[in-house]
């Protein structure tokens, strides 16, 4: 049997607070022996937790005062809310209470919490936000993705090789990474990417393939993509917003008359089965990589199955070693 | 009757190339009677055009050796390639023979070559690349798409008045100006965006909304969006590759089985119905705004169609004298 692995749960965050978190921790230990959860949130959560069975050395309940709310300020929430619920999950695993920390709730408060209360390994200049996004050829992996805007080329080195760390065990092979650019040849760029490049060229403990452009990022391109984390941000909302408008679209089209309708029950089930490996759901949330700890964004709109997959994705990080790969590898030991 | 129109057309550049741009030009003659091409190409390009029918003093051929590739360098393209199809056009603006230059050629070569052959109007510091984007309430314009990498916020102000001069008499209503962010709080940004926000708030001719997320775009959160080159173009490759993705994925379901076959043909009228308004074959091709005239670059892929509207689209933009307004109202008098 594999070793223990501890979770601190933010209760709090994300739309669906609290029930969809605790609904998704109560699954998820029944899925996993060796999962243990530390699970923060108010009394109203307190409330909530009562209604279910659960075993209670396994899922341990912390009663926090504030909650820090989607739109606050985020540095500004994490030193004036000590007592919240998102804080005190993230202090749990400074002090090694425990080795990951999951939250849907304020993106900003979770990316800058991470690096302030967790802490960086050393070595590590900037720890970037990782989420796995689905393409052609299966998982990929963008990062920065939305914490560390304005950086330098030695970021993104960084980014490129925790990257391959974290997606050699995902894939099983040596992962292809590519950094974002304007177009496939080697002189395009802006002044960080033509830095980047050479550096990137020279690392030798990862695969480079060169310049990828984000058309075909979908398609599989890459299975790591690095930028920056302003340009990364775009891509991956860019992705999100354009299969959302395409879906709107096909349902319209598929309910506009009673033809189409009959159409739709027809073909519904061969598009759910192209479409399945799309379901981000399975993915739970993005980890931040490059902490004293994982610390998992999970989306705001979470339910219950996305939080218990975070969950799970915490037993994952734990066995395949990926902090200690980044700090005896990358970090300064 | 409206004035005449003249327009340079590179018949050498993109996929299609001298095939599709002839067809295109001979068509655009018959559609719009204001119009009059000088076109630049090859031996190839010049038999091709006899095969067509057309009034020889609005389609006027001149014989060019030259031929830039779409994977050569841009720059070292346009000052050693001096007698290609792509210069000599450019060149035919740049000395007032013609109003407009068209090419789906080499995008480097001409984002550049507008630029530094036809020049930017005094006082415009970058002439952005531009192209209209479908969304869910209409055309938005995205800008700088891929002609200024490494901006400044001066820059940014400029591409958002003149990206609202643009699109008023397109939309005949006040643009709404957002700039591109990581969130849609005013604090969130990078550095850039934090020094062009205040300028932007402060600029009495345009309407500025604020912060734009790249997930909302394609929902028409914005009519006129700002960034700088290297996200720009991330934003409009993300958007074509996600698009392109999930129509390969819709295609397999259908042709899937026999049931969802029959399905696909029963949504498909109405499904071709909710996407019509995507087709960006109607617009052509993108402009760059701020120079001493206009240049339209054209998708690679280009079709006849496409390269018809570009030189259509090339008559609304001088009778609606962006040029003009442009130069009176941003540029220095």
């Amino acid at each position: 049997m594999s070793e223990e692995t501890k979770v601190a749960l933010d209760l709090m965050g994300g739309d669906n607070a609290p029930k969809a978190m605790i609904e998704g921790a109560v699954e998820a230990l029944k899925e996993n022996e060796s999962l243990k959860i530390i699970c923060f949130g108010n009394d109203e959560a307190e409330k909530e937790l009562e209604r279910f069975d659960f075993d209670k050395d396994r899922l341990i309940f912390r009663k926090t005062a504030e909650v820090i709310a989607t739109d606050e300020s985020p540095v500004k929430a994490i030193s004036e809310k000590k007592d919240s619920s998102l804080v005190m999950a993230l202090k749990c695993v400074k002090h090694g209470e425990a080795d990951a920390f999951v939250s849907a709730g304020n993106s900003g408060a979770i990316l800058a919490g991470g690096q302030i209360i967790i802490g960086r390994i050393k070595g590590i200049k900037r720890a970037p936000f990782a989420p796995i996004i689905p393409t052609d050829k299966g998982p990929a992996l963008l990062l920065d993705a939305g914490a560390n805007v304005d950086c330098r080329s030695e970021n993104l080195v960084q980014f490129a090789r925790m990257g391959a760390v974290y997606m050699r065990p995902v894939l099983k092979r040596e992962p292809r990474v590519g950094i974002l650019n304007l177009g496939a040849e080697d002189d395009k760029g802006n002044a960080l990417v033509k830095e980047t490049f050479p550096l990137l060229k020279e690392a030798s403990d990862i695969d480079f393939i060169g310049s990828v452009e984000s058309r075909d990022i979908p398609f599989g391109a890459a299975d790591v993509i690095v930028t920056e984390a302003f340009t990364g941000n775009a891509v991956l909302k860019m992705y999100e917003g354009t299969a959302k408008l395409l879906q709107k679209l096909m349902k319209k089209a598929f309910l506009s008359n009673i033809k189409s309708k009959i159409g739709a029950a027809l073909v519904l089930p061969s598009l759910k089965e192209e479409l399945k490996n799309y379901d981000t759901k399975k993915y739970g949330g993005a980890p931040m990589l490059g902490l004293n700890g994982l610390a998992v964004k999970a989306h705001g709109s979470s339910g219950s199955e996305e939080i218990k997959n975070a969950l799970l994705q915490c037993i994952d990080f734990k066995n395949q070693h990926i902090l200690e790969s980044i700090r005896d590898n990358i970090g300064i030991t």
